[in-house]
């Protein structure tokens, strides 16, 4: 496979661009990343994601894939020769999927609603909802790894890139608001998840640094709050 | 299969429900239905999907399969000498599974949106929204279809669940507002495709009347408005 057949289109802060990026790693499948410029929109990818213009997409023998769990699901039934992402049973495959559906339909939500939250109280409710998504979250990880190091068993499937891309985020967040969402007491299993999914091969190179996302988060606040004291 | 071994948790007015339901019909699985009441939650529904409490729920063999769109998946590999639902090819597989994620996340909203806009403005701009989201799924069908009359070609697969399951409350929606949302001149291939869709075997007995639909919403409008009135 010639490296410029297989491209992703990204920025290195996205959680959603990870994915691709990590699934392609776990296959090892090389690729060209091409990295959007923050606060305008390539005519590449204009062309690619016509509909939603946003990235990840993957582009693969020049045909566009987007939405990042469906690029995921693509990488892993076109690569089959190597490890596979998704479970091969179908029961823990539709586990898989209904809980990265509520990663990025609830859980998620709620930790970006951190950053967004009016006032105090409002803040503390969306750092509610993100401990109670953590504990329903630690109750699959018991369930999926069934003892293993992922939620994938002995290496890194579906549900690790899903809940994984988020980490460096997640991390972030609790830095910049002083406070611990991932709780050794709450989430023994997540924590051991957490440092082995950011050290495996297939994810250290393309998880941001936490101090270097807070970097990123701050220069965003600062450029959204302008206009406003202006 | 003993009939036993396979029951969806529903209601029928639910598009949702729709899903699973026309899925097994496909596959020539039978199942037991089990109706939900209106305004209430069955133990079983509880304790199936305590996440999100949310029908449809498929139970295959005492285990509970959760979100309509995992759930066809399922259905489709588990039960894998019917028919296939989702395209065998990879690419295929995506492109549908993409639109299928742009109907649930941006299209049906809008749809849900005419019945909640307050306002005749919000009201338009909400039917403006599905106009322009049924000519992007025109142009979809044209490429999917490939002259074929299904989404999914000869026979329905993933995309025609997806779409079709929602036409019942789209024809009832154009009743209750006077308009015509899904129209001859601008979704050509749509309409035809909507005829075909709802007079297939697999779907015809599980797909509401228009009008019990109307009088549905009509039940429910009254029942939500009823405080605010007092």
């Amino acid at each position: 496979m010639a490296k410029s057949d297989v491209k992703v289109l990204g920025a290195w802060p996205s959680p959603f661009v990870m994915r691709p990026r990590i699934a392609l790693n776990v296959k090892h499948v090389d690729y060209e990343f091409l990295e959007e410029t923050m606060g305008s929109k390539s005519q590449l990818l204009l062309q690619s994601n016509p509909v939603h213009k946003k990235i990840p997409v993957l582009i693969h023998a020049d045909k566009p894939i987007c939405e990042s769990l469906v690029i995921v699901q693509y990488i892993d039934e076109v690569w089959t020769s190597g490890p596979s992402i998704l479970p091969s049973d179908p029961y823990d495959r539709a586990v898989a999927r209904f809980w990265a559906a509520y990663i990025d339909d609830k859980w998620f939500p709620s930790m970006s609603g951190i950053a967004r939250a009016q006032g105090e109280e409002a803040k503390q409710a969306a750092i509610g909802q993100v401990e109670e998504g953590l504990v329903l979250l630690e109750e699959a990880f018991g369930k999926c790894s069934k003892g293993k190091p992922f939620f994938g068993g002995d290496r890194i499937g579906y549900l690790d890139i899903a809940l994984g891309c988020f980490l460096g985020w997640l991390r972030a967040t609790e830095k910049m608001n002083g406070v611990k969402l991932l709780d050794e007491a709450k989430n023994p299993g997540l924590c051991g998840w957490a440092e082995r999914f950011c050290s495996n091969g297939a994810v250290k190179d393309v998880m941001p640094e936490t101090d270097k996302l807070v970097e990123f988060a701050k220069m965003l606040f600062a450029k959204f709050k302008a206009p406003a004291s202006t």
